[in-house]
């Protein structure tokens, strides 16, 4: 754990490149979270959950216009359980902790905190599903899992534990189950874009990247500021998989018995880092207005004769702008200065000074929190300014990340383009073979770098792939990866 | 786990008397939960866990205007961490469930799966309170928590994982820690009654009752319909038991180090079991207006050539009463004599049956679900006669509630009576010796009856303690248990 002198150092003091200690630097100063005596689980504090609870409100609303109702499993799962699946169950079995002990009592089978929860939902499905009129079924949780990595664990991108969605849908026949594809990619995209002002590349997983036990894959990348991809959202076709391990049965209109077809998709709290990364600076973190708790900050600056007068106009101000979670910090203790620096700090999307001058002329100051842009405005213009301003800054917070994206993004035929794009921190676009051995060796040849994803919409021209030579069977996003 | 042949028989076919077996079938038939492999832990079907969602919002609704913030701690406590608060540990460690491996890899240390989060989180208040300035703190989560309870389980009143809110919360004074107190009782007193339509016992809990590590203990006790009390929400004072564990101190305003003083209080998922087992009957579950998702269903009543009309207008109705969730069950392969028993087992609030008969009319029944009243209304008058009726039936649903709770309280002054009240399955009201071996004697000769509360507000007559015939210290609430 950091040393307490350290942490209590106001403003952040390493660069954006140099990311890790930027990023860390960003995460306990802004307030958002903060590491605990459990290795690589770390505390979400207010700053950080109430962003949580944002997503999981509008997701969770778009999800109910679908018709998808919220279930609770339990958090352990009994190994035999956890093995029906068998490449599944290889997929997960080397990062899950195990619960072998009651009190002094040694249980006679093992219990795995769910990494994903697959596995016990589906033995419940089995049980629940008799006849097509059960289908669909569209159940989703909101829970916590855990996946003990023994890589290195990096706040909010890749921690033992983290909150997601996990959904687990069922239909009758593989047509329904696939046409729920676009819905669900709909919702994610966006809450990734409208909220969090985050845009990605949408598409499929290499069959070597697909999620263990799905028949194929969908995803959502992101680009991250040290050039580094990492997904998000995604959203995964089983076919009949598990319904045949776990017995997931019905009796069509027919009367004849039939496995059905499955889809699962989750969003996690790793977006949280995703956009922490990609929109803060040097002074630190800087909320998209739509997803701020709090879009405005007012900061009432005074003299002890102006004082009164001052405070009354900022709380009749704080009333009028709750709509936009306006607060005031009139803390007594604190000078304007270190106000602002604290507020930009924790990335409060606008600032409004109000001080005797500006109330003379009727006026306060805004202040953006992504431009620094400083604008006077009458108070009788405040509220048009303001919803002007936050919608321009949302607006050009998610243009700044399609720039930063797609200007990452490198055309490649070669071998050697891809390693130089790579090395230059940009995603290479690459025609690429299907083969099995592909992949294999491009990671290798390429320090770790993989396929990302294979959007759906691909370049007309015919290329050769650019790893074996041979004819390529798509355009594929390569870059190093979370 | 429960034959699917039996499963699958509709309708309850035990009585309220025998509670055990009618609670089972209400939850499996009512389609609120189900049993899983994981012995003592359940499924929330979307039944129940949409109730929990709503516990949840108006809960949560009220702690954000107390000021109350949420956060997000991690699930596993290192054993070190967990032992650091004696008392607290020792009441939880035979309940622990331990995490010893992940993966293949044995871990140097075991991690508990927190019973509660005092431990862990005290950890990092430690690190955060630094001054006066950082008070009151006042935090809160909603997740899951584990308990190996090894008596046997019983959905929702007593399993080994269930759901809850634990606030955590810190100030600099005494006195304004124990300011909290009403506050918070206040919050859980509001949804307990006004959503869930159940009455509580509110008082403080005797010494040995009181929760491990904590000064004093408040709760609100609750009547199972089978005579037995069980323990609804809490709040605790800990007093600086745990700030002098973990080293909670702040600089006060005269620069003095402090300890500081702390509370914590909880609602969980048990309120659900509550209600379902307080409201419901021989015909299944009962759901209180305010807190049911669907407060009504339409039943179309049609013959073939009457089926276009009927539907069409009961389609109309349902978007006219959106606001109380009103679903049309539009199934045409079942009989409404079917669905009416369906929606009577789900528990929704009120039925309307709208036939070709009430359309030329322009009437329609209204059925009301725990009274079973039926009222043909002029279709003009709907709304206004709906808006009554769910008034109606929450009310006298808590007033129901009442009857049963007050009804059962005997005044007893002698162990005779204590023990006929509760062999009547009733609760004694009876006045008690404060004494340490009083509770012990009471318990042991009462066949496990104990102290559930003693109210704040007691009776002016001094009497003799019913057990010990010394001086009474105060009259308590006594009876058994869950």
């Amino acid at each position: 754990m950091k040393k307490v002198q350290e942490r209590n150092v106001k403003g952040i003091t390493a660069e954006k490149d140099e990311f890790s200690e930027w990023f860390t630097q960003i995460m306990l100063k802004a307030d958002l979270a903060d590491y605990t005596s459990v290795s690589g689980c770390m505390v979400l504090k207010p700053g950080a959950y109430s962003l949580w609870e944002k997503i999981k409100e509008e997701v969770d609303k778009r999800f109910k216009k679908l018709g998808i109702l919220n279930v609770y499993f339990p958090l352990l799962i009994p190994e035999k359980t956890l093995m029906r699946e068998a490449e599944h169950f290889s997929g997960f079995t080397p990062e899950v902790a195990w619960v072998t002990h009651a009190g002094e009592t040694q249980l006679h089978e093992r219990l795995a905190i769910r990494p994903t929860s697959e596995t016990l939902m589906y033995e419940s499905y089995a049980q629940w599903i008799r006849s097509w009129r059960d289908l669909p079924l569209l159940y989703n949780q909101w829970n916590n899992v855990v996946r003990w990595e023994f890589k290195h664990p990096v706040p909010f991108l890749r921690t033992r534990e983290f909150l997601w969605n996990e959904g687990h849908t069922v239909y009758a026949s593989k047509k329904e189950a696939e046409a729920e594809k676009d819905k669900i990619l709909k919702v994610y995209k966006e809450v990734c874009e409208d909220y969090l002002a985050l845009p990605s590349l949408v598409g499929k997983k290499s069959k070597k990247e697909t999620f263990a036990g799905a028949e194929y894959t969908y995803s959502m990348e992101f680009l991250m500021p040290n050039g580094r991809a990492i997904q998000g959202p995604d959203w995964h076709h089983d076919g009949q998989n598990f319904a045949k391990a776990y017995g997931i049965q019905f009796l069509n209109k027919e009367g004849k018995q039939e496995y059905a077809y499955q889809n699962t998709f989750a969003i996690t709290t790793r977006m949280l880092g995703v956009m922490f990364a990609v929109h803060s600076d040097a002074k630190g973190l800087i909320l998209p207005p739509q997803i701020a708790p709090h879009a405005i900050v007012i900061v009432p600056i005074y003299f002890e004769d102006s004082k009164e007068n001052v405070l009354k106009n900022c709380r009749a101000l704080a009333v009028v702008l709750k709509k936009y979670g306006a607060i005031i910090d009139d803390r007594d203790t604190y000078k304007p200065g270190f106000k602002f620096n604290e507020w930009e700090l924790k990335g409060v999307p606008l600032r409004i000074e109000v001080g005797p001058k500006e109330l003379e002329r009727k006026e306060a100051v805004l202040v953006r929190r992504d431009t620094g842009d400083k604008e006077v405005v009458k108070l009788k213009d405040l509220q048009k300014a303001i919803e002007n301003k936050l919608e321009k800054m949302q607006e050009s917070m998610l243009e700044k990340a399609k720039r930063l994206l797609y200007g990452s993004i490198v055309e490649c035929t070669t071998l050697e383009e891809i390693r130089q794009a790579i090395e230059n921190k940009k995603l290479a676009f690459a025609p690429l073979s299907g083969d099995a051995g592909v992949e294999d060796e491009l990671k290798s040849r390429m320090n770790g770098a993989k396929v990302l994803t294979i959007p759906d919409v691909q370049p007309k021209s015919k290329k050769k792939c650019a790893v074996s030579g041979r004819d390529a069977t798509y355009w594929a996003y390569i870059g190093k990866s979370y």
